[in-house]
């Protein structure tokens, strides 16, 4: 049976563990997992980085066990970037193992009396909290490097580099992948600094003596997990473009319909975007020794990720996604991938969130700190980050601190946290999801991207308001029930949406894992629910409907080369949650 | 018949100007003009550094006749430091200059396609906008000194320094005194940045050829400000303590009082305030050539100001307030008077906050970015703003972006601006008025200190929670109705709570000015219709209850040597605007 674990560090004494029952928690996984237990625990008004703040990860549903993509781990706290409730996910072992040793929930909370810096050993026969201060400042990889010879290879790591020790807002949670290297991030909203504000650098997670979370009914479980991998090998999408191309397969589709954005979000194309496009990427993977094709997890089967080496053919970083790609790339003008895998691996290194810092540096170049295109001032940018210079702390507070610091207006945030690649006025169903996720500026909340621009879960024009709201509605309430709490890849969803018997497959594997006779409905429900109490948490901390808007320019400034405004009302984006 | 005067910043021709009837604005003042206009005509929602934002200048209700203390102007604008409704008002003689130019209030609006810098000059025959990039770049002092020499002593000024420019958060702007020095500051909630993004660097207001407001039944007009004046002189703050100490006879008896914020409000007192107190200040001013009692403009009877000479007994600014001493005193635990005052000159100069960076510089030590005590170090930040520097922009955006930018939770602020002189849980009644007004924490907007602290107006026990909301609530009132749309000097309300008759005067000095018959209960009405307009505007841009609340940290850390903390509750909070 799956216990709580939870961890004091406010302790007079040190930390304090303890395991206990699920309770009221039970049957929740993932997101569900997180956020019910922040909505329960976590004061709404408290301070993200004081004593009662929490940090919860949880596997999802399915995590642990044999079926495919599930791989998920959820991390969830009040977010010092945006004040509201946050969930982010990464993926890599660490959510299988936390599972795998009987833990439904791992609870950080208080807050040690010094700066001692502390970390934590999970193994199966027990639990070891260690002041470790030869740990502060050391970036992931180090740190990572360092574990390793002390924990050895059976142990996954979660850890935070300088960025969440100096309490940055945008502070990354790294987990290893299955090479043990710190490259998948829990990376919105800031969890690294809430994490380094309970003074913990470390979660050393071993899988040693462990074994797979079993399913109810097994034999059905296979059947299920093997309906579904095979219809995801069936999708185009996931099963042969995100495994050629990785996400970056995006660059070139999403460029070419205008909606990339670009120099700030002034344009919504770049003209460098083939430099920087997954093919381009994977070329290069293979000229180079890399890999283009590789899982972040043994029971990956689309493998979007890939290794990426440097120009003297040596390891620099994992294969950068998509987001990390533009952030960097088209948003700030620069064409240079291996400048950009550079500032990826750095930024992977300090623990901070990829779209936050590319949108960060872009906004300071709309700032005049630098030109935009200028790799060189980029990269300089990203060290003063590990650096903790001033301009280093403005950025790695987030884009939103970024505007307010240089007194900028062009400023694309929601709820404090930077939009990710997407501009919402060339595809105005992702803007509708930015703008009413509890999340902030989200694209994964609810990726409209498929029926705005993919043509997959149906099509939906992208520059016009009509059936946007309806869409994003849809996909938000799936996303939180049918993934983000079970432990699925979001991309699943391409083939999810596409084909019904993949969905079926999976709430199919549900039920069998778990003895359970889930409808479409009942994850519904569930989605619902789990936005809801998002909601009910984010009002609680004062957020309103009118938090539930983009900036205004995004209603004025006609985005080339569809010149075309953001068109969803505020009325239409106030009947999102009439449901 | 006093006219609106409009100025479009947008025009593709340059700016536009235009004059128009009061309208629908007729028979407000001050505060209720700016904030009936910034109500009316700014969306809630737009940016406070875009085009759709305004800044307008209001004189009060009896601003620019010969009554006395009556030479405030008001500032309004959408505050890009809160996100809320914002008034803040100066002395010095800009007030009654615009309302002897017939000018009800003068309206910035639009934005310039450039970043050209503009002055905008105001005579009796005309109003010219001119182009004046000589002007970029310029400090508050030199650019009066440039100004005088082509406008003469028949001008007055209204100015911003390198901080508006640069559209810092905590820029304010700075109002000439009678000597043409730019020493009296509208200084809260950033209007110096809205004035910087509408490129207005500085505004003439030319006397030359104006003459008093004449009230509409001079002789009884006459005897009300006999009645109101006598009443001042007879009070002992006013007629004694204001003259001989300046706002700063405030230092020994709020330490003493335990409610003196030291060490960024760790402590209630300060070892060093004796060194920094209004009797030091007096002494040193004599001492050295200067002046211990001034007025900030002709018709002032309190004389609350002064001259402060350096040690070379040579001009270095005027009087350092109460606020501004504190804020780089106690608060950052310096105890060096000329340190203090050089801060406060530069501050003049670059058009900040003192209060705001003040405050910002103690959490900056809290973050260790400098020890508590180190002048040296302060000063050298307060260099950084000025010279906009990262470290600067950090300072300049205020005290809660330094707090994120440091991750620090203990930041005193409430809807983002800082806390005063005053500890809210030694002054609990000055703790509503933090909470609730709808400026953010601001001592202005009812300062319960009074009853708390100085038994003026009765007596409330400061360390509890019976009474505080009531004693804030008609505070508030009074000061929106009374004194801020009037154009009095806040100062006048030591009298006017003791002595019914000197409330009494200064309502009859608006009636016969006016040709109107106001009670008192009119005059209550019209503060309850300000601060409810205040209200609905900030509510309209997402303000909700959950924002009228302390830090969560004043509930919970004891504040020596009372060691009490903030009792007043939600609820209790909540009541607030419920009259």
């Amino acid at each position: 049976m799956s216990q709580l674990l939870r961890i004091n560090m406010s302790g007079s004494n040190g930390p304090e563990v303890k395991e206990e029952p699920v309770g009221d928690y039970a049957g929740l996984g993932g997101r569900a997992m997180t956020s019910t237990i922040v909505a329960k625990e976590v004061p709404p008004l408290c301070h993200p980085l004081g004593a009662e703040n929490k940090v919860v990860f949880a596997s999802g549903l399915l995590t642990g066990t044999p079926a495919n993509m599930t791989g998920r781990i959820s991390v969830g706290f009040k977010s010092p970037l945006t004040g509201g409730i946050k969930e982010a996910n990464a993926g890599g072992p660490a959510g299988q193992v936390l599972a795998r040793l009987g833990y439904a929930a791992l609870i950080l909370e208080g807050q040690p009396q010094d700066d001692t810096i502390y970390k934590i050993v999970i193994k199966k026969d027990g639990v070891q909290i260690l002041a470790d201060n030869s740990l502060k400042g050391l970036g992931n990889y180090d740190l990572i490097d360092k574990a390793l010879g002390e924990y050895g290879e059976e142990a996954s790591f979660i850890s935070i580099g300088q960025a969440g020790e100096m309490k940055m807002a945008a502070a990354s949670i790294a987990c290893t992948d299955e090479e043990k290297r710190p490259t998948r991030h829990a990376g919105r909203g800031g969890g690294g600094a809430v994490m380094g504000s309970k003074g913990v650098k470390l979660i050393v997670l071993d899988r040693a003596g462990t074994s797979s979370v079993v399913a109810k009914d097994m034999s059905a479980f296979g059947d299920a997990n093997k309906a579904f991998s095979e219809g995801l090998k069936a999708h185009a999408v996931t099963g042969q473009a995100l495994p050629a191309y990785g996400s970056s397969v995006l660059t070139n589709i999403i460029n070419e319909a205008g909606a990339y954005p670009t120099h700030n979000f002034r344009f919504g194309q770049f003209e460098g975007a083939e430099k920087i496009s997954g093919e381009t990427i994977a070329e290069l993977e293979e000229k180079r020794g890399g890999e283009s094709e590789h899982g972040c997890h043994r029971d990956c089967i689309i493998r979007c990720s890939g290794i990426y080496h440097d120009k003297n053919n040596q390891y620099l970083t994992k294969q950068p996604e998509y987001e990390t790609v533009w952030a960097h790339g088209g948003n700030c003008g620069i064409d240079d991938i291996d400048a950009i895998a550079l500032m990826d691996r750095m930024e992977d290194d300090f623990g901070v969130d990829t779209i936050e810092i590319g949108c960060a540096i872009a906004v300071a170049m709309e700032a005049g700190v630098a030109k935009f295109g200028d790799a060189e001032a980029a990269i300089k940018m990203v060290k003063e980050i590990g650096a903790g210079t001033p301009l280093g702390r403005i950025l790695g507070a987030g884009t939103a601190a970024v505007g307010k610091a240089f007194g900028i207006e062009r400023v694309p945030v929601v709820k404090g946290q930077s939009m990710p690649a997407y501009d919402p006025r060339a595809a105005q169903g992702i803007g509708v999801t930015y703008a009413t996720s509890t999340m902030g500026a989200d694209h994964t909340a609810g990726y409209s991207i498929t029926a705005n621009v993919l043509d997959v879960g149906g099509k939906v024009d992208p520059l016009g308001a009509a059936g946007q709201v309806e869409l994003s509605r849809n996909l938000q309430i799936t996303t939180a029930g049918a993934i983000d709490s079970t432990g699925l890849c979001l991309f699943v969803a391409f083939a999810a949406l596409d084909m019904p018997e993949v969905y079926q497959a999976a709430i199919d594997m549900v039920n069998t894992c778990h003895g359970l006779s889930l409808t479409a409905d009942d994850v519904a429900a569930l989605g619902k629910s789990v936005l809801k109490t998002e909601r009910e948490f984010n009002i609680a901390a004062g957020f309103t409907a009118k938090h539930d808007r983009l900036p205004e320019y995004f209603k004025n400034e006609a985005l080339p080369p569809h010149d075309v405004t953001f068109k969803v009302t505020d009325a239409d984006l106030d009947s999102f949650y009439n449901w």
